[in-house]
């Protein structure tokens, strides 16, 4: 906060508050703020309602509640906002995270503050992992790769996108993932495996098909983000081609990870690869993006990011192929940056498998 | 829009933007934002990667898509706002759902532009549900209460919270929910149940423990939101007296429930029949909320709540008491307002059902 300048942040419920405080909110129709000065104690505006969860805090705090009717609101922010001494001083926000909702009572309570991100400043401390992060996510991956295991034998013809989803979800659950996903599955068959952001529907498994799994799990609030490639039966030519191109993007940008490059180059290395096999176009997203309590957080594996990656940063490399109509490869790994080189935390073959044989 | 003095609205993905549009987007690190003038063609500012899902739109719509790289993003917000002809108007937003990243955008787009809520005017649309979105949630309703059924007989002693949780969620996915939850389910024994937010833990179910089940499940979009208590074995006698009260307060705010009364009439038909009982001090929250697209919506259910009900309007009735360390009660059922009265679109049995006798 002093070398950001920021006299104050205001976090409202998310990863950053859960990874600087230990406590968990919903976020919900009614706002939880909390305000940390640069010195002494932080100030908690919340619903009384959710009073009893101030006794987790490992540090003090002052509390300020208030109750269903809507009045009380407002006196509750005006309240913790005095009590911090906030004036007119710079206020650090999480521009992803903070909604409207908490900005305009923030805004009301201390007119004459400035509320800035703080996005870089707390990015800083959550990028590097410490060693028993890296263990939270490593296991993370491991539910991930099982819950896979248990449910291929359930990829056979005529069944939906949907079945596969419930019964990844429902495995992963089992191995003690959490029920908070860091995303819906994407279990996409044939032409649907085109669209990246493809959503599962009743569409039913066809021979020649290609199978897009990119699912991942939760391990206290740590997440795994993968995708690996099936097909049941042979699928044309041209798709097996562009997942074998895709794996080699893939291994490119893994092999060039290390600690002193920048973001960049990883998404230089998986781009290049793609651009000279003659399927540049058709990669239209950005090779990864941090992961951790975030399934999408620095540093971004992006080609204008000239961040340079440090040992403890865990990002995906997920680079993707995808012909409009006929179907797409992506194949995705879990990586941290070690103190000379990079590892991946998901192990499972990145070739296409091939289902039904 | 022309009622509330609203000449544009501004969403970003949540379920207003699918109940206005049919448009599902993710809602990440790469805004999305559809301009809607009172007139004309609306804007949509979106990332390339998710431009084929415009396809989906059933309207005409003018499209400005950024790239990964960052310094493109604010370019395709100043041409939409540009095209749209925003200049000084009044600009409403939903609070509760736009962040500060969409919003900081939209100010350096449209900086001349006033950014109000539009919440009243949004959920006046959204409120009072049609045929076809009654029996959605209708069925939403049977899937939770059938997973329920599927799930009680592995609640049995020394199972955990946690276990009875994966077990109910992979039910409900089985029968048909959608994977996005409305929330993870609350699944509380003994002390537990005490704290109306508690998060399942591996605490083992022990003889004598009140047993608490807060969940729903997603049909399509719509959610249910039930709770429902029980027992292992007889508990002490003050906790079955304290569900039996929370049962009458949840009769009695039942039977109230007509069109042309305000919200306030339910809260105090819960609220006085928990006060004559002598516990009013220890049910601590609204009697309800309104349940549709999102789980907590309006109408709220709230003493100070003066709106009155129509027909189609849904909401919960969820009165409970809470003791500290001991254990605490709430009974729920989703309701509808009829032409002139109301049903519940729950069914399964309101008493503390005692099992393993």
């Amino acid at each position: 906060m002093r070398d950001a300048n920021l006299p104050f942040l205001a976090l409202n419920p998310g990863s950053s508050l859960v990874y600087l405080t230990g406590l968990h909110f919903h976020m919900s129709e009614r706002p939880v703020v909390l305000i940390f000065p640069l010195e002494g104690v932080p100030s908690l505006i919340l619903p009384e309602l959710e009073s009893q969860k101030t006794a987790q805090a490992a540090f003090d705090l002052k509390v300020f509640t208030y109750k269903e009717s809507l009045e009380t609101w407002g006196v509750a922010f005006a309240d913790a906002c005095e009590a911090s001494s906030v004036g007119s001083q710079r206020v650090g926000v999480e521009p992803g995270t903070l909604r409207v909702l908490e900005l305009r009572f923030l805004e009301g309570a201390c007119p004459d503050a400035s509320f800035v991100t703080a996005e870089m400043a707390i990015a800083e401390l959550r990028m590097q992992k410490d060693t028993e992060e890296l263990a939270l996510m490593r296991h993370a991956t491991h539910i991930a790769e099982n819950a896979l295991r248990q449910t291929l034998p359930a990829v056979v013809e005529g069944v939906s996108e949907l079945a596969i989803a419930s019964k990844l979800v429902g495995n992963m659950l089992e191995l003690g993932s959490g029920g908070e996903l860091p995303f819906q599955p994407i279990i996409a068959f044939g032409a649907n495996s085109a669209n990246p952001h493809a959503v599962p529907s009743d569409y039913q498994l066809q021979r020649g098909d290609l199978v897009l799994f990119d699912w991942g799990a939760n391990n206290q609030g740590y997440f795994s983000d993968l995708t690996r490639m099936f097909s049941l039966g042979e699928p044309e030519t041209e798709l097996c081609n562009v997942v074998e191109i895709v794996h080699r993007a893939n291994t490119a940008a893994r092999e060039v990870s290390a600690p002193g490059i920048p973001a960049s180059a990883i998404d230089q290395a998986a781009r290049t690869t793609i651009e000279a096999a003659g399927y540049g176009e058709y990669f239209v997203h950005r090779t990864g993006h941090g992961l951790g309590l975030e399934v999408h957080e620095p540093p971004y594996i992006r080609s204008d990011n000239s961040e340079i990656l440090k040992p403890g940063m865990t990002y995906t490399i997920e680079p993707g192929i995808y012909l409009n109509g006929r179907g797409g490869a992506r194949i995705e790994d879990d990586m941290v940056i070690t103190a000379d080189a990079a590892e991946s935390l998901s192990t499972f073959p990145r070739e296409l498998t091939v289902l039904g044989q």
